[in-house]
């Protein structure tokens, strides 16, 4: 069959699809390199329309990667599609998910979260699945905990999904978000990558 | 914050969702079910719409897994995200993109499809992301390389992607396919969880 074989130049044509199809003028600088990855890995423009930000979450997600801090995804597919050899500092990528039993108050998700409190402060959080891991992260900073550099807060779903998000924008963290019910571990991980670099690939 | 804790009930809750508001009318029996579960990975009742499927490729794909076969995925996201529980056989999970060099005259997803021709005769395929994974595996079966029981085609994104998941509808392979741009790890990783087992959770 006939196709585009050269991984760079379906790169370049992906990307240059995405900037003549979808609104970014909304996004300062960098986020707009971002948003353009996120939407990359879902296939849908119209992804733009939906993405929410606080001014100063792309400077305190950049910031906090160069200096080394750890990023806790809620999904081992987060942690599976972060890609390494874009990380800065060699940052770890952390899922404390297998680490917790059956759940039991709460959700197993949500139970993981208790589980980043040591290394929680200026870290990079990255939610892309667990409308319950972010509930239980802003309750957890609520509260007088631990506080990350950034949340980027991807869930998704159709129980609590949206909610979550919007109780996320309501907080005063550095924080991206998809509104609605889409979202998910890929759209999260291409997230991070992208702050994790400028280079585009 | 107030919001649902309860996992089971979270699921109940969330199919309850997708069925009342998607229209699945078009899908049988068992196939039903794993729609169902590929909108819950992304938070789209519409994407129904763009299912496409071969009349056999239920019996096919679950038949294949109950025997033992082997999934093949083309990203490490598609294999992180299948439930290793769920597997009715402990059926290896196996994607080969860390196995292969730089790209050369095809994309490195492409070369680890061929690495899969020794045990992909009656195998499940799984491709969430590269569309040229996708194409080289149809040139491969058309060359009269071995065949899979069953391909679930759903690479995501701007170059190549819908017109791969064409290509394989018009092929003779048992296929699940989401038309156009659309697709992705999350999703494909659904449908092989719901084609591993009849429970919904």
């Amino acid at each position: 069959m006939t196709y585009e074989k050269d991984g760079a130049e379906i790169y370049r044509q992906s990307f240059a699809t995405i900037r003549a199809e979808s609104s970014l003028d909304r996004f300062p600088g960098g986020l707009e390199r971002v948003v353009v990855r996120m939407i990359h890995a879902c296939g849908m423009v119209d992804l733009a329309t939906d993405v929410a930000f606080s001014p100063g979450v792309y400077d305190a997600a950049y910031d906090a990667l160069q200096a080394g801090a750890p990023i806790f995804c809620d999904a081992q597919m987060v942690a599976s599609g972060i890609t390494r050899k874009r990380l800065p500092k060699d940052n770890d990528v952390i899922c404390t998910l297998p680490h917790v039993g059956p759940a039991g108050e709460n959700t197993r998700s949500a139970m993981a979260v208790e589980l980043w409190r040591d290394r929680l402060e200026g870290a990079v959080v990255a939610i892309g699945n667990a409308p319950t891991a972010l509930f239980h992260l802003l309750d957890l900073v609520a509260a007088g905990g631990p506080r990350p550099a950034a949340v980027l807060g991807i869930p998704v779903g159709f129980i609590g999904a949206a909610e979550s998000k919007e109780a996320l924008i309501s907080s005063d963290l550095e924080h991206l978000v998809v509104r609605g019910r889409r979202g998910g571990s890929a759209i999260v991980a291409a997230a991070v990558n992208a702050l994790a670099t400028v280079v585009e690939q």
